[in-house]
């Protein structure tokens, strides 16, 4: 019997772990693989040799371990480049060494391009005994194929709790003070997270990058709201941007290792516009930064279900020795309940692109979305798993990378 | 039989509302009032005989209610004045148009003036008929002569868990990424809600108010912690000053219509110092701003539970036609297992002043709080009462404001 390994790179999410925890339990209950190793902060960790064995996992750590926020296995942000031949031989000659059969990898968009590359050259190269499948994560539910990412639902119901709870909050005061609240998510170049705010029923204003940023109908529709009511309740994706291509946080981008621009500030950047303008006389932002993406105390519950059956539906394919360069996605079943099934995708399909919020659910003058959206959007928040607490506080495994 | 009103003042708590259940379930029980109105937006709506009558809350209301965050009978920031006169016959007027001989004022500091002043009044002209009675409530914590303050233990808890969130977010990726994460919370004067952070166990450098700032000391601790692991997990409450007074978030301060500092920005004001630095290479800041005082689906049990065991001891106590002038406070039993009782204590003691986080359970150097703040703070978070959801989110009651 070989061994396989997980690993976890990029963003954290509030239910990747349980992916992680869904690949273990398979193997528990259907041995493939002699051990499960945990390969910590990504494949950076695994070039320098460092696992942990994750096999014999209890069941008690393996549900803390689904309601532990942030990747457990540490992260990284190491890309391995398609012409970086020395990576490529290092990481097969690692997966040799420990005989390692088969990687899973937990990512996003950069991590199946990753599974991707590596399964081309293994191919390219007759390595038929290596096998690399991908996991999505991603709490801005941009990737290709699989109608939602885990992460993505749990995520969305913090933002919807926080934007409905806020909203409660601006309120409070009488007509005579005219206040705006703008919310702002993360989305680097997928309005999804900020989209998911409407499920509080209470947005105003919803600016997404999807469509081109214009000020003068933007101030007209917060004007409206402010002459009718005195308050206005504004979310932005920190990617929203102008027709040109700017980002409307223009003033403070700058870009990451990978070159994807760093972003933050667009709510900051609307309330200057707003203030500026004089069409309110207050104006507050709420940047939910990174609690948005690690907030699991209120996990969704299909999301964190997903996690963990698409871990387990992972495992379950990799006994097929032919599968490989392989994504696990989720496929939305026809009929009145919401209910899944899960589905494998090329990983080549789905690295290096990006899914947008679709144009015809934006509704005109930043009105918010449309029925259909809302009809995507709220099976992926109802419910929320038990989750156990320790003096007052969610109970969470020490991350493998501090052990 | 006479009535009563019910009115709620400044920033709302995540359990303000209880309070107000608190009252009305009291008199429902064992009825004193005929009816118990709702004043709408404080002393403002009340001024403008803006009434609603809670006195037939159904049981479900009243459970709603109480998990409902935000001012539901809406909010004022209208202070009483004591050389006006005009406000404080009005005021009184409108109690005798209407019977109402009991004003329950749910508020902080400035409420607690509110209560001293027209209490006051009404003896400095025979009114005995009129009586005031003070609820605490503040996220500050900072209300002198009560253990502590509704709404604290429910903002503390979100503080340390989201502390404890980002923590885990922080670390994930390998030692060669320097990190610094700064938390901003909220606390003018006072740093109980910052020194809460503390609860996750994983604070390396907390900055209140309640010591000047020292910018060389700050840089030295913040060095170690990179130098040692990497990361760095600051705290920093919004009132942080320097030794002269200067908030360190001066560059961004202003003040609100009674003259407090609207402060924001203390956390950026640190990231700027670290960079400028270069002890470390990145830095971030979460600003928990409104989300703090209003997420509700995490209420803390003991906060929650007292809220409401508060509005039932300021009902109770008056049934004394004496009892007037006075805010319900609450006081920590003695013994082993955390167990309060509720106290009386003159409104005029509690206006105006501030309860500071102690100094001598400062650590040096930052490294945060004490084993007696711990011993203090620790019983305020734990449990969580059972919230209702409805399509995903917490179920709340419409706004009484708004109905």
């Amino acid at each position: 019997m070989s061994n396989c390994i997980v690993a976890q790179s990029g963003g954290p999410t509030s239910v990747i772990n349980a992916t992680v925890a869904g690949v273990v339990k398979g193997n528990q209950m259907n041995p493939i693989y002699e051990h499960v190793y945990g390969g910590l902060n990504g494949i950076e960790g695994i070039l320098a040799e460092r696992f942990v064995d994750l096999t014999n996992m209890t069941e008690e750590e393996n549900r803390t371990l689904q309601q532990t926020p942030s990747s457990a296995l540490g992260s990284c942000r190491y890309k391995l480049k398609r012409d970086n031949v020395e990576d490529f031989e290092k990481l097969l000659a690692i997966m040799e060494k420990h005989d390692i059969e088969t990687l899973f990898y937990i990512g996003g968009n950069d991590s199946m391009d990753t599974v991707a590359a590596l399964s081309e050259y293994a191919a390219k190269h007759d390595i038929t005994d290596r096998r690399f499948i991908g996991c999505p994560k991603t709490v801005d539910n941009d990737l290709m194929h699989t109608d939602h990412c885990p992460g993505f639902g749990s995520a969305a119901k913090f933002i919807a709790t926080t934007a409905l709870q806020t909203w409660l909050d601006v309120n409070v005061y009488p007509s005579s003070r005219q206040e705006v609240l703008i919310l702002e998510t993360m989305g680097r170049d997928a309005g999804w997270l900020a989209a998911s705010s409407c499920l509080s029923g209470k947005v105003d204003v919803l600016v997404l990058p999807e469509e081109p940023f214009d000020k003068d109908v933007f101030l007209k529709r917060v004007k409206e709201c402010i002459d009718d009511k005195s308050k206005c309740y504004v979310v932005v994706s920190e990617g929203a941007r102008y027709a040109d291509g700017t980002y409307i946080s223009a003033g403070e981008s700058k870009n990451d290792l990978f070159g994807h621009a760093v972003l933050g500030g667009a709510g900051e950047a609307l309330k200057a516009i707003i203030l500026d303008s004089g069409v309110a006389g207050r104006c507050k932002v709420q940047d939910l930064s990174t609690a948005q993406r690690c907030h699991a105390t209120e996990q969704s519950l299909p999301d964190r279900t997903e996690a963990y059956r698409l871990g387990l539906s992972a495992h379950m394919h990799s006994a097929d020795k032919s599968f490989t360069g392989k994504m696990i996605g989720v496929k939305r079943r026809e009929g009145q309940k919401y209910d899944v099934e899960y589905i494998t995708i090329d990983a080549d399909k789905v690295a290096n692109y990006v899914k947008h919020f679709p144009t015809e659910w934006i509704l005109p003058e930043y009105r918010g979305i449309s029925e259909e959206a809302f009809a995507y959007l709220r099976p992926l928040i109802e419910g929320t798993p038990y989750i156990t607490y320790k003096d007052g506080l969610p109970a969470y495994v020490q991350p493998y990378y501090m052990r």
